[in-house]
């Protein structure tokens, strides 16, 4: 692997520092970022029921990891600020205590979007959370990570 | 079950609101929330020499989680805009592949701090994340709970 | 008139600045505003078509008023920053082309909020605007206003 | 017209998404937007006066609105962040009791500025309403709408 | 002197944090700091030309220099969010070269408002250069400082 | 020189603009900033010490003006939003008395970055002078200027 793999953030006397993408061609980036919220079998149904329209804790986790995709520069200090192309945010009810969260997202710039699509899939996960505390004090938030990545000179990747 | 539990999110006819508090003594509130995240050991090998100084990980960490949880009804939506009185952010090596975050928020407010501990740890976590991936695609962001809460109506609460 | 009513903002030599409310005791202000948007009959349907449950517009635009009261004095120049106890946001389809939209805030603090209810009226209805622009260009938004004030020394107002 | 005009903001569920702009050529793209504030003819006559000099509402409202402009993708859940490459606002008096906003937005990008300029006419009569709001509590914020815009696939728009 | 000063936002590894100040009585606190811009005498007489209202570069900072002071929690890692009661921003034209700020700011909290005067004194000379850098690239931001603070247990402090 | 320099950010009327760079073409743009802040040598001690791993004052401030310099559009009001593609901050101790501080931004676009370097500069030095306010309150945050600036139609800039 050779001098590889570095600290891409830090510089040679380990100062942090956003990284020079001036000489990365602007190309189509996607990634797509993958969480699951756990709780109990009874919150779990609380969620279930407002799918029927009173109480939609989904459609409101899914509109905050949309616009906490766009904050993403915001938050994480050494990040680009990118103009995003794509962000949809999907959750899936998978009975009995679990709700699943998928975040693709879209770019074309000299960077990939994997930080975008955590974020969004993180801060949908929060404002899960936020919504079923009062009823769920020990839910938890599992299993963050990039599923599938394209675009850039570092080649695809596909979760195993 | 009776009437509850039910989502306070949610007025009568299903529609999401920030909740209503101005009945609400202002007391002292703390929440702990913790989660991590789980890397190759290589990666883990890597935060673990820029402690020596080059390329600190863990500290860049630890004040982005902090100004994260400053962040937090922004990123929420229904979350309550709370004057902080205190956050600290620990991150720990746990080798051979993991890196613990822990995150205590204090506030003299009328809703509790879960939310903004639980914001603090997944912001430090995506800040690991991103600057590590150029070494590690396949890195996890673990176990995010609350595992402490004091103040408030609702009682205290310690994760079993 | 007297010497009032005076332009609050501005000091004796003209310079706006954020006005001293260090004197004044943090009581519980209550705020009431409404606007509406006005559409073509053909986009009114549209709309109410998604409250079925495909493309919910009026949820997305209450999250957003609700979101956007938060941000009122990051975005309104000498506006105080306030701890928000409580904000709705309601939509209300009036056949056969308005959405009405009402927006109430509270606070305990030491000025009024009729800023961030207008804030949250003006936001959730440029987010109806910008779900159904590709349909109709032709919207237009109506009437923000204050229909209701509590709290503080200047007394109750009720809109006539 | 078949199957359209159709909700572009959701996906086939139903879902809310930020619509998928990676195939859309980034061109010039224009929009213009207008309000307008309706007051007492005494408070009319106090912006007046301030005019010159002592108390500039028109020149605290610019700027507010510019500055607002380029807050739209943090306000609006739906839309894309852009590059705005121009932003200027106006504020006409108009006797007895009106101000007139209009802002002009520009970019290059794959989508159109016209919640942009709608937000800074927006967020420019909303301070209008907050520097005044002392003198008069029953002004309106009247008649937001796109009155041109350019660029892009859909074609030109003028305001009937 | 003993073990102080000590740096009081690090813990005794070394670590950054926000301080706990909830055992701190919020009590009325003010601070004032100063700065000033210095340029060309050329450019000096441009903004002095402006004051007679064809573009007013000290209303504009003015206002930049509020606005900011409301946004240090958010600038400044380890700030506490503060609910500012008070921000006044003064410009003063010094012949022949040099733009004088001065910004007071008030709250009723926890902690003092230095950083908050501070912020808004750069903010504005940032603002102040912007405008006036096609015309004078050699400006320099000079002597930003608090002259003054009162209020909190350190007790008060005049600049010598 | 005929009628320039003139204000660019005003028009003919004196009303503050957002300038029109659309005809702009993205050129690769960069600049260098630097500023400095003066304590008191007992102070400058703490730091110091703090480069040993117990209280990394400058590590803290260098997060700081990286983040600064991406929030600079939000914060001075006719700036142009940029896609920053480098953002470096270097702090230097100087003994016996100053933390030097430089930072570089790199951007492809149509406008330059000095006041995103200046920005840097800014929020780097208040947050130096946040950490240490406990210990010296007389600190100064002094000579805030460009040092370098290339890339655009003004030509390559030096300071002399």
């Amino acid at each position: 692997m050779g001098r590889e793999p570095s600290l891409t953030h830090f510089d040679a006397t380990g100062a942090a520092a956003m990284v020079d993408v001036s000489d990365k061609a602007p190309t189509l980036r996607i990634a797509t970022a993958r969480g699951r919220v756990v709780m109990l079998p009874a919150t779990f149904a609380l969620v279930e029921a407002g799918r029927a329209g009173k109480g939609d804790v989904l459609g409101v986790a899914r509109l905050a990891g949309i616009m906490g995709a766009k904050r993403t520069a915001d938050l994480i200090p050494l990040c680009h600020p990118l103009a995003l192309s794509k962000v949809t945010v999907d959750l899936t009810l998978v009975a009995p205590d679990t709700v699943e969260i998928e975040a693709l997202v879209k770019t074309t710039g000299p960077t990939g979007v994997e930080m975008e699509a955590l974020t969004a899939v993180s801060i949908a996960a929060l404002t899960v959370y936020d919504m079923l505390k009062a009823a769920d004090r020990a839910m938890r938030i599992e299993d963050i990570r990039v599923v599938q990545k394209s675009g850039g000179r570092s080649g695809d990747f596909h979760a195993p």
